[in-house]
C-alpha cells in the first residue's frame, strides 16, 4: 500500500469510527503534512482519494469537509487479487454464453447486462447525422477509404485524443466493427496460437473467450480493485512468462472500475517499453468519467509505440453502430493487414454519420448528460446495493463507466445467486466469469446503466435476500 | 471430359474450321442424339454449353443456330488447373498486399481491382432508405439483435434465397460484415490452426490471406476453368489429406468464372456430406448472373447442413455497407459464437437501410440494369482483349459476376506485365496472386465492372503490346 493510501485509509477508519463526523473540517494539507511526517503532495493524493471515494468533499478557498453521508457509505473492496501464476489454456466461454444467452430478453432485468439502457443515447438526432451523410455519399469513397476507415471520421477520432491530451495522427489509425474487433486484429497482429497474454484478475469476460478462441494462454496477473493491474506482479510475470501481449484497461476497468492515475499510467508504458512488449489498452469507458479529473490512459505516455490503444463509440454515443477504431502504434501495418483479410473494412453509413455527428459538435453536449446520468445511477445503485445486500458486503465507486463490483461475504455463490436471479427475471453477472481460473466466486458485477426503477430495487432485495440464506 | 463436353468441342471446332458457319443450323436434338449414340439430354447439355460460350444461340420452336460472330469468338481456356497436391503452408499475402497497395488510387486504370464501377449501384435510392431505417430506429433493436443480426433483414435474405430456390429459416442465418467476415467466420468453426484446407488451383487471393493469418495449410486442387472445382480430384485429396475443410465457389469463381450446373452442385455435396467435410460456399457473385439459367449453388442440395453458404450484399447492391450473411447449417451454433467475441454484431444503420431497400422491392430492378451493365462490359472487353493481345491468348466467357480469365501465351510473365502497367498507371492482377503455389505465371484477371473507355483501351493496348515482347 503507498502512503498517501494508508493515510487516506486511516482518514477513513476516523470517519467510520465517528471520530470525524459529516461536516467536520479536515486538518489543512500543510498540517497533515506537518503532523504525518510526509510531503504536501501526499496528503493531497490521500485527500483526492478520500473525495472519489464520496467520503470527503472540498470547497474552494476553504477546504476539505466530512461528507454528510460518509458514515454510510459502503465498505470498498480493498485487497488486490492474488491470482497463482500459471498460464493456463482457456475454457470459460461455455459459462460465458450460457449466462449472456439467457439474458437477451427486454423482460429481463438487466443487472447482469453489458449495455447501458439505449435510451441515453441521441439515436434521433444521430439518425439525422447518419440521413444526411447516407444521401451525400461519394460513390468512390466506398473504394478510397478502404481499409483505414473514412479519413473525416479519423479526423474526428484524433481531435478526441487532442482533448485527452494525446496527438494521434490521422494515419495511424485504423476504423474497426466496434472495440471489439480491434481487440482482434491487434492480438493477430502480435500473437501466435500458444502463446501467453497476460491479463487482469478479475479482466473483461469477452477478452478471456478471444483468448480461448485463438488457442491463447491467459496469465492471470493481480489487480488492485481501485488503482488497477498490480506493476511488480506485472513485472514478475513479464519475466517468468515471456508473454505475446498484455491486455489492461487503464480506465474504469471491466468489471472492477479501477482506474490509473498518470504516474502509474506512465510507469506501465515506462515498463512495457523496457520489456518490448505489445501492450493491449482497452480504452472504451474513456468519455464515460465522473469527476472533473480525468485518469490517464496510457496511450497519452506511449513514444514508441508499444501501446496499441482501442476505443468506441459503442459506449459513448452510437450503440448498435459497431463503430470502433485502434491506434496500434508500431503494429499498425499489422493490424491493418489483418483488417483487410477479417473483414475488408467498416460498415459506411455508420462512420458517415458518426463523423458528421462530431463536426457538429453535438457530441459533446451529449456526452455531458449522459456523465451526469450514469453518476446518478451509481451513487442510486450503491445506495441500494448497501442497503439491501448482506452486512459486509463491499461494493466499489467507481469514478466512470456504468459497472459496481461487489464483494459478498465470503461463502456467498454467485454463480448460486445467478441461477436464481435468472429464475426470477433477473440477470446477473457473476465473479467466475472474469476469470481464467474461476476465481471470484463470491462477486458479482451490477450494471447500473438503467435507471434505479421499482423493478430494479425489487430485483436487488431479491438478491440480497438470497445472499444472506 | 464428360460426354456432352466432348460433343460440344467437336462442334465448336467444326465452327472454327468453318464446317459449320455462321447462321447454318445446328442438326435437331433427336438426329444429333440418334448420329452420336448419347441420350437427348447430353445433347441438350451440349447446346447449352455451346450457347453460354456464344458460339450458338436458340430460337424458340426453330432449333440452334451457329451465332453470326462465332469464328471470330477467341479461343476460352479449356484445361483443368493440375497442381501438385500436398497441402503447404501459405505465402502469398505480401505478394497481394504489395500489388492491391498500389492500386487503391482513382486515377488509376482498375483493370486488377476486386470491385466494379461505385457508379453502377443505386447509392442514393439506398442512401434514403438508410436514412428512413436511421430515423426510425427502435433504441432495443441494438440489443434484440445482437448477434444474428436485424430480424428484417435476415427475412429479407431468406426471400433471397426462396426465390433461389433454396429454403433457409430467418434463424439459421447470421449477418456479418460482409462476406470476408462470414469466411472467417466459418475457418474459426471448423479449423484449427495447421489444418489443412481444400481450395480451387486458382482461387481467390483472399482466401490464400485468411489461411496464411490464421496457420492454415492450403491443398489446392484441380479446377475446371468452365466448370469448376474437379470433383475425382476432390474425392481424391480428401482421402489423402484428411482437410477440415473445403473453400469453393460454385457460381462465377473468382477468378475463373467457372460455374457448376446442377447435377455437379448436387455431387459436391453429396461428396462432402460422404465424407461430413464442412463445404464453405462463397456465393458472392449470384446475383449477378447474365443467362436466364441461373447457376446452381451447393447449398440447395445440402439435406445434411455440411455446407455453409456465405452471401454479401456488397457486389450486388451496397459497396461499402460491408453486409454479408451465412448459413451455416449444421455450424450455425459455433458460428454465432465466433461472431459475438470477433465484432459482436454488425452495423445497424446499414442492415436497416438494406432491408428497407429489399422490402420496397427495389432490389430487383436495380439487378436487372446491372447485369445487362456488366453483360455488355464482358462482350465488349473479350472483344477488346482479342484484338490487342497476342495471338493464342485465351479468354473466359463467365455467364456472371465481372472477371475475365486471360491465358496468355506460355512463357509470358505476368507478374513482369503487372509491374510494367503499375508504372504506366494501370492495375493487374497476375495470375500467380491466385495460387498457393505461385503458378498462373502466364495468367492474368481483368475486371470488366467498369466501362471500357478509350482509357481503358489504350491501357490494354500496352498491356497487348507489353505481352507481345
Amino acid at each position: 500500500m503507498k502512503r498517501y493510501e494508508a493515510l487516506a485509509d486511516d482518514i477513513a477508519t476516523a470517519i467510520r469510527q465517528g471520530l470525524l463526523r459529516p461536516g467536520d473540517r479536515l486538518p489543512s494539507v500543510r498540517q497533515t503534512s506537518a503532523n504525518r511526517h510526509v510531503s504536501p503532495s501526499t496528503v493531497q493524493e490521500a485527500y483526492y482519494l478520500l473525495e472519489s471515494r464520496g467520503l470527503v468533499t472540498a470547497r474552494p478557498r476553504s477546504g476539505h469537509y466530512v461528507a454528510p453521508d460518509a458514515a454510510a457509505l459502503p465498505l470498498t473492496p480493498q485487497q488486490a487479487s492474488r491470482p497463482d501464476d500459471g498460464p493456463r489454456p482457456v475454457a470459460v466461454s461455455e459459462l460465458v454464453f450460457e449466462i449472456l444467452g439467457s439474458a437477451m430478453d427486454r423482460e429481463v432485468v438487466p443487472l447482469g447486462s453489458a449495455f447501458p439502457s439505449p435510451l441515453l443515447y441521441p439515436l434521433e438526432r444521430l439518425g439525422r447525422a447518419v440521413a444526411a451523410g447516407a444521401l451525400d455519399l461519394d460513390p468512390w469513397t466506398t473504394v478510397d477509404d478502404l481499409t483505414p476507415g473514412n479519413a473525416a471520421l479519423r479526423q474526428q477520432i484524433a481531435l478526441r485524443y487532442l482533448i485527452d491530451g494525446t496527438r494521434i495522427a490521422v494515419d495511424e489509425l485504423v476504423v474497426t466493427n466496434g472495440a471489439m474487433e480491434a481487440l482482434n486484429l491487434c492480438l493477430a497482429a502480435v500473437c501466435r496460437p500458444g502463446d501467453a497474454v497476460i491479463v487482469e484478475a478479475p479482466c473483461f469476460y469477452a477478452c478471456l473467450q478471444v483468448l480461448e478462441r485463438l488457442g491463447l494462454h491467459a496469465v492471470e496477473v493481480a489487480t488492485d480493485p481501485r488503482a488497477g493491474i498490480d506493476l511488480d506482479a506485472l513485472d514478475a510475470a513479464i519475466l517468468r512468462h515471456r508473454p505475446a501481449a498484455c491486455w489492461v484497461m487503464t480506465r474504469f476497468q471491466n468489471p472492477l472500475g479501477a482506474s490509473m492515475d498518470e504516474a502509474k499510467a506512465q510507469a506501465l508504458v515506462a515498463l512495457a517499453t523496457r520489456h518490448r512488449l505489445p501492450l493491449l489498452e482497452d480504452d472504451v469507458y474513456a468519455e464515460l468519467y465522473f469527476d472533473n479529473r480525468r485518469p490517464s490512459s496510457a496511450k497519452r505516455y506511449d513514444r514508441e509505440g508499444w501501446v496499441m490503444h482501442c476505443g468506441s463509440f459503442s459506449k459513448s454515443l452510437a450503440p448498435g453502430y459497431r463503430i470502433g477504431w485502434v491506434a496500434p502504434g508500431r503494429f499498425l501495418k499489422a493490424v491493418a493487414r489483418a483488417k483487410l483479410t477479417t473483414s475488408l473494412s467498416t460498415s459506411m453509413p455508420a462512420q458517415l454519420g458518426i463523423a458528421r455527428f462530431l463536426q457538429r459538435g453535438s457530441y459533446e453536449r451529449h456526452l455531458r448528460a449522459l456523465r451526469l446520468a450514469l453518476r446518478h445511477n451509481r451513487d442510486a445503485y450503491i445506495e441500494a446495493v448497501c442497503r439491501l445486500f448482506p452486512h459486509g458486503t463491499r461494493v466499489s465507486r467507481p469514478s466512470g463507466g456504468y459497472f459496481l463490483w461487489v464483494e459478498l461475504p465470503v461463502g456467498v455463490d454467485a454463480l448460486a445467486l445467478q441461477r436464481r436471479a435468472m429464475a426470477a427475471g433477473t440477470s446477473l453477472a457473476p465473479g467466475p466469469m472474469f476469470s481464467a481460473s474461476r476465481a471470484f466466486g463470491h462477486c458479482l458485477r451490477i450494471n447500473f446503466g438503467h435507471p434505479l426503477t421499482t423493478r430494479v430495487e425489487t430485483a436487488l432485495q431479491r438478491i440480497g435476500r438470497d445472499a444472506r440464506r
